[in-house]
């Protein structure tokens, strides 16, 4: 069976975002002033093949650690979409 | 009060993911062959000063409407984290 698993990859809450950063200023320059904080991640979406949810969950934690993140400046977070 | 916004920006599934297609490759040379497809977009957490979560909803759709989604190549979902 085909799963959708979902993996949310962040920056860390410890490091800048400068990314994040300039688009805050851009906000505030549309006049979208209340917006107090910006940060910028990745959402990927995989496709797995997998026998049940426990297994998928499994495979796609493996992309996440193995490829798909980078754990010295990113935590991520993956979950199977039923 | 202040909303945590979660916005997610995902490329039209009619268009090609090329970046994608990448790190489907890449995961199958890491012998991830159980992962058939992968579809790469943004996440974006937003602080928002609102007074209620209606409030801050509209506010990140805004956001993501003007500046942060190119609704040409990406569809956006936002919710607020309670």
């Amino acid at each position: 069976m085909t799963y959708t698993a979902q993996v949310k990859i962040m920056p860390l809450k410890e490091l800048l975002d400068p990314q994040g950063k300039a688009v805050l200023g851009g906000l505030k320059n549309l006049g979208l002033g209340s917006v107090s904080d910006v940060r910028i991640g990745k959402h990927i979406d995989l496709s797995v093949e997998a026998s049940n949810p426990e297994e998928a969950l499994e495979i796609a934690r493996e992309a996440a650690r193995k490829l798909l993140a980078n754990q010295v400046m990113e935590q991520f977070e993956v979950s199977i979409l039923s």
